[in-house]
């Protein structure tokens, strides 16, 4: 046997496969080497980008000097080209300050402060076995705010990669201390209405974002994404122990992903925070979304609305024509005197169309989004409550047939553009699971999951087309909120969650600390359709709420979203007119908000100031655990005098008994020097309006 | 506001979104009625098959009346119709026994009893939302063994879904108790190539398959599939808790399988047993395959083999040609003369071929499967090596690239029919983390993934091709072994698992409990080409072996294959007589197979008859630990006398000192009824031949 020195082609061929070796036989063990760091402006977090000896590209991610996310892996799997993994080297790193304060025409502030640093890694990946290809260029850019981090691919048109079949994102985040999760499994029934788990990461399978963890030192992390535009919807999968990797949402034609030409990734941002109310605290989301493509949005109308709707869910009612129809010309009516009794904008009719009469229209193939049931009048009812000062709500209810949809959603805006209905709730309940896609040219439809390219393109798309007629859009069953009403301020508001609904015929209802959660997990995403206000408590066959009457109310303040609906019927509104008058009065158009405390799935206190008044409102929810949390009220204006109208929890307010009633309204004078006891019952809350006394 | 009489209309709307809501809410709170039931013949264990009020499929299996796998759901999500989830109904459920016993041309045993329940549910589903497409029916068939389960789906020929396209297999399997579980992350570089980990269950991610449990009352369990073809692999992915599903391999080009006409999934399998050694003398897999479909296979020869290969895992020889090349004529010839001296039947000859100049072969393209390197005379060796008694093993290294090697497999065979190769060991090296597929016509390669229905497809026909020139074949990163070489029974074994080259480079090398853990998780799937016997325990670089050379001679009993390659240089055998006689005397083919004892990462013991003598020999590995098996010999023939050729530790053995060399050869007389006492060192083992006195 011979024992000669190594040559250099057994050099180069060993190279290989110890290279090969190095990397399959221990990927942790990477000595890589910082290529590219930036900090954010106030050097909170700080960013490192790292290149291995195979040029394997990673990241990770520290607060004030610990490590929040470690050494964590990017790239991707194509389908049509060579990987887009390993070979990299850096051609160009520069750093760019921006610092600038922007406008929102309507959301939870006024004013939005976008302050960050960004790093911008220029890549080559060198040809490695693709020896045809020649180098490719790919860039990774890290924006840096003091509250969070978002990073992006950007694909350069080159040549080499005119198309770009994406089968894996290789994108991962390796969560570098013991951290407990709230989390929603992604990819399964009912996607994103499944209750909130409670876990610790290491434990969670698949997961929808936002992805909310507490770490071992009390640091908060939101994992989610920002501008999710023509792209899979990121899911985040456990590998194992805490390691988590990117997960596109699969396509049924093909990869997750299919683009042409340059284009950029959405962001995958962590919001970092000392605690939860710092999570909610940040404009991360917003910030790294593109402006205000539509202009003018003066046609788009914060506000309440009540509806012909929750009478379904307690079964008094139906949706498709018969005796006990919703939907009628009469019903109608009276919701719409209500509504203009009592200032609300907005009365939602659902059932007003053709198509409910089997199994959500069989599939949704029945529906028609232009033929109105013959006792519903959609042009007088129209007229009738724009005389009044209200407006219908329209409603497509697709039962997820994108296909069926498609075809009439241009004359649908038109009818509802011509008759005056200025909004309209859409909804792709999943009796399929999945969502029915039109087919390419010549092609039949075929089934595709929802978070899909494919459902992410058509979401979207019934905006901007409803924004071509003025028209503002409420999302039900949607895709992720990932702060595209910054771009689309049409794009009111989403369900997304489950919603007060399910205290209708939930099984299990919605739990004592739902809304506890859903702060710190659904709503960093964005606002929410939640349908609050149900004071009667009371769901179908006898489903109370875990809820007491004064929760009810914090609702209103505590869940954001631009339209608000009071869901309860009139006539329970009628039974409890004090707690009523909280409804009536508060806004839901803001000009500033502030989290005062909370903890995740435990409790929240939020202040939001009118934006069209000096008023601020408050409100704040429990778990099932009383609670009394000291406010101090620094955030009212200084220098001014208050009136406080409290409503909160009687003394033996208990959400398990006839005494979730018991609720108790007083008037306070307070200023900003003051501060609160907030006593909340079990299951309770408390809300307040604090308007200056003149 | 009415509250009149619920309409059938209102019944039948609101039923729909009660039959939603109570389906979407608490999945997990079926009340669910059981429409078929079967026992295994022994009354082990039992299967219970359930339908829900909505029409929703499910499964339970109990063990000895306990529960095993909770209620589990079953079904299909599809893209071009559809889904088979929900709406179902029984039309027919019945059952039939089973009991015969089938002789194997080569393996464990010789002899085979297939003795099991049939349990056959015939089902039909309504027409739900899909009006156009009438009822559809479908089966589900379980085989119930008194030591495990299988199950499997057939979709009949029917014109509502004459093609189905699966994106998703609902297949749920929820396991009753807590568990700890042997793992390997799917969807990883280097696929089969991760270490085994052991975790609580309710902390893995996606595992590939086999995957081991224990359960809290000590019930192992091993979850798998048998008949992988024409369908994508089969990973498991944690849904929560404990649950798990069925996660299909993706495809790149699609839903992850498609198929035509009526066709049967591979079977879901659980070997269900006391302990882990009761796993493996379960012959479930082999038992769900298909009969031999080759007819004669005398072709196919269980054997040893040595080889050009080990010097280069230790950078001694280069693949590629050059001063250092490997696979030279010269050297050849002598890895020939040795093995026909010591009885070895092959010589495998890596780096015969051109194109290893770069990168393995700039991902497979250079590789040349017909034309050798200048220096390397296939015809002339195959012709010396037959002389002798030996043949040559071919080596097809495809750099994973599936397009270039389908397009010269046909004169690849027939060059080696040609010459005299009649097996050869077939790799797929990942470099690119994915493997290059052909395209349809006219269409581009394009990457994918090789557990897809696309790899699947591939590793069979290389299989199915290679017999029609009467070669046999090793496949070496292979997708997952699921009992195909019952029909295929050229198919010889694979790799699937680090295997002893990680001694030679692993970063880091195989862990001391390496092969306890592989019994018990990856050699329940099938043979592996293990590489064992390397008496120096030493690999590139000075890095040492977690072993002792008493546990290189176990891993010949314990490791099957019916090819076994004896990996050390031939120098470093014949430094080491003593030792290197078991070696030579140990065979590959086994008229029968005891699981002595064993738990999974920390002991086996396995005794084998030879298929042709009345030898017995019997392997013993231990992990870290020093252990002392007390071990009745009972598994000999009765009213024999053998003489026991023992190879152990000696007493100061011990893989983490120069004493790993410590081996004590001793001879001892014994039949059935003794007892021996196997003292095992850390990370030691111990082999014995058993030959009867005459």
């Amino acid at each position: 046997m011979r024992s000669q020195p190594r040559s250099r082609f057994s050099l180069s061929t060993i190279s290989a496969a110890m290279l090969l070796a190095g990397y399959i036989a221990a990927p942790g063990a990477w000595a890589q080497s910082v290529v590219a760091s930036a900090s954010s402006p106030g050097n909170v977090l700080n960013v490192e980008v790292r290149i291995d000896p195979a040029g394997k590209l990673g990241y990770d991610i520290k607060r004030k000097g610990k490590e929040v996310i470690g050494l964590s892996r990017l790239g991707f799997n194509l389908a049509n080209a060579y990987k887009l993994d390993g070979g990299f080297s850096v051609r160009a790193a520069r750093t760019s300050d921006h610092d600038d304060t922007w406008e929102q025409p309507w959301g939870e502030r006024r004013f939005v402060r976008n302050h960050y640093r960004e790093l911008r890694v220029e890549l080559e990946q060198n040809e490695l076995e693709q020896k045809e290809q020649g180098k490719r260029a790919l860039a990774v850019v890290f924006r840096i705010y003091d509250d969070g981090v978002g990073f992006r691919y950007e694909f350069p048109d080159q040549p080499q990669l005119r198309d770009v079949a994406i089968t894996d994102e290789l994108t991962e985040f390796a969560v570098a201390q013991p951290a407990t999760a709230w989390w929603i499994p992604a990819a399964e029934l009912p996607g994103l209405e499944e209750e909130v788990r409670k876990a610790p990461l290491k434990e969670i399978g698949t997961a929808n974002t936002p992805l909310t963890l507490r770490l071992e030192d009390g640091t908060h992390v939101a994992l989610h994404e920002a501008a999710l535009v023509d792209y899979a919807s990121m899911w985040v999968r456990k590998v194992e122990g805490q390691k988590l990797r990117a997960q596109l949402a699969p396509s049924s034609l093909g990869p997750a992903v299919v683009r042409h030409g340059a284009f950029s990734t959405p962001w995958r941002t962590l919001q970092i925070a000392d605690n939860a109310a710092g999570l909610y605290m940040s404009d991360l989301i917003l910030n790294l979304n593109e402006p205000n493509k539509l202009g003018d949005v003066s046609w788009v109308h914060p506000s309440k609305f009540v509806g012909v709707w929750w009478s379904m869910h307690l079964q008094q009612t139906t949706w498709n024509a018969g005796p006990t129809h919703g939907a009628t010309t009469a019903n109608t009516k009276r919701y719409i005197d209500f509504a203009a009794k009592n200032g609300f904008r907005g009365v939602l009719v659902e059932g007003w169309n053709q198509g409910w009469e089997s199994n959500w229209g069989h599939g949704g193939a029945d529906f028609s989004f232009t033929k109105s049931y013959p006792d519903f009048d959609l042009p007088a009812l129209s007229s009738y409550a724009q005389s009044k000062g209200v407006r219908l709500i329209g409603h497509h209810e697709t039962g997820a047939n994108v296909a069926a949809y498609e075809r009439q959603m241009d004359e649908a805006y038109k009818l509802y553009a011509r008759v005056g209905v200025d909004s309209v709730k859409s909804g792709y309940v999943h009796e399929a699971g999945t969502m029915l896609f039109p087919g390419a040219a010549g092609q039949p439809p075929h089934y595709g999951n929802y978070d899909s390219q494919e459902g992410v393109r058509h979401f979207q798309k019934a905006v901007t087309e409803a924004a071509r007629y003025r028209i503002a859009v409420d999302t039900h069953e949607p895709v992720k909120d990932t702060g595209l009403r910054r771009t689309y301020p049409n794009w009111l508001s989403r369900e997304g969650a489950r919603g007060v609904e399910y205290n209708a015929w939930g099984n299990p209802v919605n739990a004592v600390d739902h809304e506890a959660k859903l702060v710190f997990t659904r709503m960093l995403s964005g606002p929410m359709d939640y349908t609050p206000g149900v004071l009667s408590l009371v769901g179908a066959e006898g489903k109370t709420f875990n809820s007491t009457q004064a929760k009810q109310l914090a609702n209103f303040v505590v869940i954001y979203s631009p339209i608000v609906m009071a869901a309860d019927l009139p006539e329970n509104y009628m039974k409890y007119p004090a707690a009523f008058k909280f409804i009536r009065d508060v806004p839901t158009d803001w000009a500033d908000t502030r989290v005062l405390n909370g903890e995740v799935g435990e409790y929240a206190t939020i202040a939001r100031k009118d934006r069209t008044s000096d008023d601020w409102y408050l409100g704040a929810v429990t778990d099932g655990q009383a609670r009394t949390l000291a406010l101090p009220l620094g955030f009212l204006d200084a220098g001014k005098t208050y009136t406080a109208e409290i409503y909160r929890d009687g003394d033996q307010a208990d959400y398990r008994s006839a005494h979730r009633f018991d609720l108790v309204t007083e008037t306070r004078t307070v200023t900003a020097k003051d501060t609160l006891q907030l006593k909340l019952a079990p299951g309770g809350g408390q809300a307040i309006r604090f308007t200056p006394k003149r």
